[in-house]
């Protein structure tokens, strides 16, 4: 195998699994961009009589669309994850791919999450031979220790949509779990028992895959509005008992975290924020569902209404405490990938200014201008940071892959002033390090570091340095945090033991590669 | 020049202007999506710095961004007409390209207008050298008269986003006049000065175009909210004075019709709709802006109110008469792909179930299942109709070209029951007629015919025949109209005096050639 150095100091092979790769060249390089390539044109629709009709596209059942669609080994499909930890569809379909004696399957979801532990055996069976998606817990572990007979490739948010686009990651079939669906196919999820507000995940995945099967729980009058999946885009469409367990889908207690050194860490990423030059009437910023963002969204609605200061918006994954600023006036418009509570579910469904954001308008980079772009503030997390400020989000300092990316490489490269907010050790083992075991998120677009042993400013950010230099805010070199935590947990672990053989790729949001994952020895 | 003769009758040209044609081959045979062919790709945009960044698009002026956009001679510019008879931008953008010196466009608007009349001089002076829109008023009857130098093209509402879709009609660059819109694209027209609605028309240009330049007399914050033209797919934005008159974008005045033959003929229409088999709890249908249609939308309000029947939805133009049922609770649901007035726009703006419909998600063919092909009624007008149920909305009598399509065909092959609603002749001119003048929508996707002599029912409908055939309402053969009609108006019109030089194809929805339009003489 041959090996080129990338822009962040990793080996990157020249080509893997009969795929030539482009190895990262600098966080706004975007190579591709300069190839003069043109998007991936899909098939113009055969009519279907059904469709000109307008008959309904209702199938017997799953297995049924699987053979109308034309689903056979070897091919690719794909799945969203609003559904999270409570998602029941796609191990039903593969499953049902199973029973009809499909194997080689390269399966492209959003994120896989516990819940889809079955995912391994569906591997051991062949039924699945490639995955291209996050991997979160379970299937991450059994890949990590070569599991999967190829090598798996994780994208973020927006680096997915843009594979799609661009042709990179081309869908045969895509499953789209829908909480509430018509007959014809219009989609949305923010009714019914399995509600889990945007279908933003998938809106690509319909709008370019070959075949879109809609599969719902709660079919309802045509047309069913609002519409987050066009019927105009769907082949499909199929009703089954449950596609997802409500406790699964959504969080009653999302809980702002109570450990006293977390919540140190959120008032100082807070004031931070407030003292910085983006703090202003109309700023924007990014929360998640994670106790410390939480809390920094707690803290920061708080300054603000202090401060007499209004957010332009929030950009989502949505919840109750950004519904909350936005209720109060405290933020203007919502921005919303997906919600983790009822209460961001129902506002995203009846607030007009809560707007669903599908991927190409979060963060596709080679669309004409995404939303994070437009991003002031966006506060972040890590499994590891290291001295160049590159951020690890996918793997544990053992190796093991046990996380996806979501949109944090690209929130990190749009916003303003990306923060990552993180306690500088967990269990005594470093999160402050000096190289991180994988590279998700290059340095270059880490603005400043927020642990509760003090703030680092990246040195690259002169600009915040200097504009910090009177701060009474505690401001750091990131190395004299290192050397404490280093003193605390005894020196860097010891590295992970791997053997040669790459078991993942970590795609860079313009389609290089930053990283790749190697297999762990047991 | 060797001709074909297609479906309905018509002798089509096999290539006009080098570009080969498909002659019309029935209402739903649709060859092109049997042809295997994929859609349109655009090219991955390369990442400007100000998209990266989040910086503003703005331009200086509309100069500054023709130039930017890189719009040269022979190229093809696309417009909407949602500001209809107050549109400014299509004359100031011709203006701008004249005094850059651009010579040989092709116009691609949805449709002109009157108040487009100025296109007449810039076609003379060489700016404009082909149209592929609809034309109301002058610039068709300029076209009539041999006054372009190529062929125009006129398509169907679902037939131009399809050609866009599928690669038929590339458009270089957009313009897209925008009520109101930010500086980094996104696009609604609800608010401001030039509220119009929705931005339906447009949708398709700003996904498959080149360049997209928004045009805008009202900037507001970042983000604009609701989006109907995503900052995704813009490359600049200017900022007018005014892009409209608002006394042409909506009608405070929109009437139903006085005159007693037409409200005898709403009135039967209305009838025959709520003793058809269609008329149930969950019906649906389309209305237009039309004194005619305005009337039957009010009968059949009244009959639903009497009847206890509630619609599904509405497919639009929405009026403030679709607007009072739907607020009324007896229909659903409202589509709406462009709005008549003001009261239509605040339920367009505040209702989140009345849903704007991209032209795809009306009308496309090359969809998988669009809106018309769930409708149950559609009422349509007609200039003429012949007694093989085809019907002309082209042209008059004398071959002058002054309307466009609209959705006429996609709503008449949609719609189970397509009705055409006209008095059977106007000022001594027959509308029933043996052989219509041109040939817009095919005669076999029309079902009813409805003048104030009574109801012609397609021979090709024979369940309907048979379901009214102890019907009090006056069901006729429509030879025996059409003769009455003859007596009355002493007989057919001469034919127009033509030369044999084409000056206007027609286009079925399916990309296919249902008739050409001859030069008129003077």
């Amino acid at each position: 195998m041959e090996f080129v150095e990338n822009a962040v100091g990793r080996l990157i092979p020249k080509e893997i699994d009969g795929r030539e790769l482009i190895p990262f060249q600098g966080a706004f390089a975007d190579p591709i961009a300069k190839m003069g390539r043109r998007k991936y044109a899909p098939p113009i629709p055969k009519s279907h009589p059904e469709w000109l009709t307008g008959e309904s596209k209702l199938c017997k059942n799953l297995e049924d669309a699987i053979k109308r669609a034309g689903l056979r080994s070897g091919m690719t499909i794909s799945f969203h994850h609003h559904l999270r930890n409570g998602d029941y569809v796609v191990n039903m379909v593969l499953e049902a791919c199973d029973r009809l004696g499909i194997r080689d399957l390269t399966l492209a979801p959003t994120a896989l999450f516990p819940i889809h532990a079955p995912v391994i055996d569906y591997i051991k069976k062949g039924v699945v031979r490639n995955i291209q998606g996050s991997m979160n817990g379970p299937v991450g572990e059994f890949v990590s220790y070569g599991g999967l007979p190829t090598t798996a490739i994780l994208r973020t948010h927006g680096g997915r949509v843009r594979a799609i686009e661009d042709g990179d990651l081309h869908i045969d079939v895509a499953f789209i779990a829908a909480p509430c669906a018509d007959d014809y196919g219009n989609a949305n999820g923010v009714y019914g028992p399995s509600a889990c507000g945007p279908l933003a995940y998938s809106y690509a995945d319909a709008m370019y895959a070959d075949k879109v099967v809609v599969i719902t729980d709660n079919l309802v009058d045509y047309p069913c509005l609002p519409i987050s999946i066009p019927s105009t885009h769907v082949d499909y469409v199929v009703v089954v008992d449950r596609i997802g367990d409500p406790e699964g889908i959504v969080s009653g207690t999302l809980r702002i975290t109570r450990s006293p050194t977390r919540l140190y860490i959120a008032e100082l990423a807070a004031k931070f924020i407030r003292e910085s030059p983006y703090y202003r009437d109309g700023f924007s910023f990014q929360t998640g569902a994670g106790g410390i963002s939480l809390a920094v969204t707690k803290f920061l609605g708080e300054y603000m209404e202090q401060d007499g200061i209004k957010a332009g918006f929030i950009n989502g994954g949505i919840t109750k405490f950004s519904v909350e600023l936005f209720k109060k006036g405290l933020v203007r418009k919502l921005f919303d990938g997906q919600v983790f509570d009822p209460v961001a579910i129902q506002s995203f469904r009846d607030d007009l200014w809560h707007q669903e954001t599908p991927m190409t308008m979060y963060a596709n980079i080679h669309s004409k201008g995404c939303l994070v772009n437009r991003q002031d503030v966006g506060f972040l997390g890590a499994t590891e940071v290291d001295l160049d400020f590159n951020v690890n989000v996918n793997t544990h300092s053992d190796g093991l892959l046990l996380h996806g990316i979501g949109g944090h490489t690209d929130v990190a490269a749009g916003a303003k002033l990306a923060m990552i907010v993180v306690p500088s050790y967990r269990k005594r083992i470093p999160v402050i390090r000096k190289r991180v075991t994988t590279v998700t998120t290059p340095g270059e677009t880490i603005d400043v570091v927020v642990t509760e042993r003090g703030i680092a400013i990246n040195p690259r950010r002169k600009d915040l340095i200097e504009h910090f230099r009177n701060s009474k805010l505690p401001i750091r070199d990131i190395t004299e945090i290192y050397k404490e935590v280093m003193d605390i947990c005894g020196g860097e672990p010891a590295p992970p033991k791997t053997t040669d053989r790459i078991i993942a790729l970590i795609e860079y949001r313009d389609g290089t590669v930053i990283d790749v994952v190697y297999q762990v020895q047991r």
